[in-house]
């Protein structure tokens, strides 16, 4: 676990992100294009707050996935372009809506856009976000992916209200946290992936093995978000250290530790969960517990296992340069939480 | 103005909107079923918020129209079932999130879903409902009708973030205030109608007058709204008199006001409006206001207009029950304002 990221990045292939950023660049400079003219509107306030939360440096790894998806097969009609800006368009409706619902105030080490626009504000843009979300997609004719994500869009929100049903239930085991983090992240990842192999000419097999992947890989990057709110700095992750234990969000560092607390421990995480105002010395004596049973090193165990299983997904499709950095990009997943 | 209610029901025929209700009764018992279907979850919260909004006992106007414009050409292939219930989510979708948008506390007449469950639940079951609308309309394989109403949702979202950016702001033209009920009313009655059309078997003029007919309708349901909210009584009405003042909404009663107010009038209306604590002299002085200068009667008679020309819109098409039905619904809807 002393491993330098440096360390892991070898481990894994040199910067596999970097190798998947420039593997899409250039059809992902359609998707970007597409992406700011759709969020445009006569109605001042919309691609103001929608360009503010766009431009804000998200690292567009769904849409990212959708392109990926299309490359590997190489057989897209183009329909991939306005399915990956749609994937995004979905991901920053979530962001407004879920920032409203978190009462955030950073989002991505900026101002979260209800702080500078208001709530309403927030929660209608995502409104319209997510309806441009499906023209773009009704543009592609292509019915069944637009099933997929619509499908995806419902569960997400059921997710997200299981989470909130969720809070500050001291009671939750590992696998509701599971469901939790599958619907509310690793479905969007999942249909992301699973549309682009649509778009791209994937037979059934091939379809299956890449929502496989982008479910597995949902799972990994949520189970090291929720190590790195316990690790992370405000600074370099774009959100506060301690967020969720402030927001009472039962993540699996805690509901780990709760079970092997000693009764004073117990005591010092449920005081703490949920705590708007919770102190620094607080804070860090509740990572300081997290840290005594290793309940976020055993978090990175699972997010490794997810991890594993994605790469493993793809093995029965050919071998192509696409396809090895998919995997490689699964494991680097896991390196930044180190 | 001073016609009672009764006498304008006989002008418009006998309750033209039980009539409708009747003969729209046996599809809508399948859209209603439908609907507690698809507002279902293994995640409590969903279906109980859910219902207990969609159980308030709303009017089902809208799934109604896309139901009465399938059976007024007859020829669906039972699309329009699931289409209806489409609506019907998109609208509560809205209402949840509109709700949290005016903090309002009423809601048809009980206390709103979001002083029940909170902001947060509002705005995720929102898009709970929102997602399922479009599986269901995943579901019917018409990408064409599904196109309308993906098209209504970013339409809707765009006129209420317009209408939030106009809050106050004394300047609003009637023509502005026109571009907000449009959008984030008349389109959906418009879509509904329209997919409604086209689930039947309308050819390209029949959908264009279906469409007309609804945008017509729901810019004169949209106005006599507007009227009730300085008229009516919460009771009676769902909601509480003056609800547009406390949230400095611009609509039509009070833009053509400050047109023709004195300097006095116009100081009592901008200090009322937008202020959440407005007493009820104050509140009534407004109103005073609005009678002195016949803006409530001046607003009525643009719905009049507006429901003349829904009627009118439908004039091309072959003569049958349920086309004089939709007439008489159209001069009924501006009937509730007296």
């Amino acid at each position: 676990m002393a491993v330098s990221a440096t360390a892991m990045d070898e481990l894994a292939g040199p910067n596999a992100m970097d190798r998947l950023l420039a593997a899409t660049a250039s059809e992902m400079a359609k998707v970007n294009a597409l992406i700011l003219e759709r969020a445009d509107s006569h109605v001042d306030m919309v691609p103001e707050l929608a360009r503010y939360l766009i431009e804000a440096g998200g690292k567009r790894l769904r849409p990212m996935l959708t392109v990926a998806a299309a490359l590997l097969f190489g057989r897209s009609n183009g329909a991939h372009v306005r399915f990956a800006a749609a994937v995004e368009f979905m991901h920053n409706a979530t962001l407004l809506h879920d920032d409203v619902v978190d009462e955030s105030d950073l989002r991505r080490g900026q101002p979260a856009a209800r702080i500078v626009w208001g709530n309403q504000a927030s929660v209608l843009v995502g409104d319209f976000l997510l309806g441009q979300a499906f023209m773009m997609m009704v543009e592609t004719r292509d019915i069944e992916a637009l099933g997929v994500l619509a499908r995806a869009a419902a569960i997400m929100a059921e997710g997200e209200v299981f989470q909130l049903a969720k809070t500050r239930d001291f009671a939750t085991t590992p696998d509701e946290y599971q469901e939790v983090i599958r619907a509310k992240t690793a479905m969007l990842f999942e249909a992301a992936a699973e549309v682009g192999a649509m778009t791209g000419g994937a037979d059934a097999a091939g379809r299956e093995a890449l929502k496989r992947y982008g479910a597995e890989l949902g799972l990994a990057f949520q189970l090291v978000d929720d190590v790195l709110d316990y690790r992370g700095e405000a600074g370099t992750l774009g959100k506060n250290t301690g967020d969720d234990l402030r927001e009472g969000k039962m993540t699996l560092p805690i509901i780990l530790a709760l079970q092997a607390a000693t009764p004073a421990e117990r005591q010092v995480i449920e005081t703490a969960l949920g705590d708007p105002e919770v102190s620094e010395a607080v804070l860090k004596q509740v990572i300081g517990i997290l840290e005594r049973h290793d309940t976020l090193g055993r978090t990175i165990d699972q997010a490794q296992a997810h991890a594993r299983a994605a790469r493993e997904a793809l093995r029965g499709l050919p071998a192509s340069e696409m396809h090895t950095l998919l995997g490689d990009v699964a494991e680097f997943s896991v390196v930044r939480a180190f």
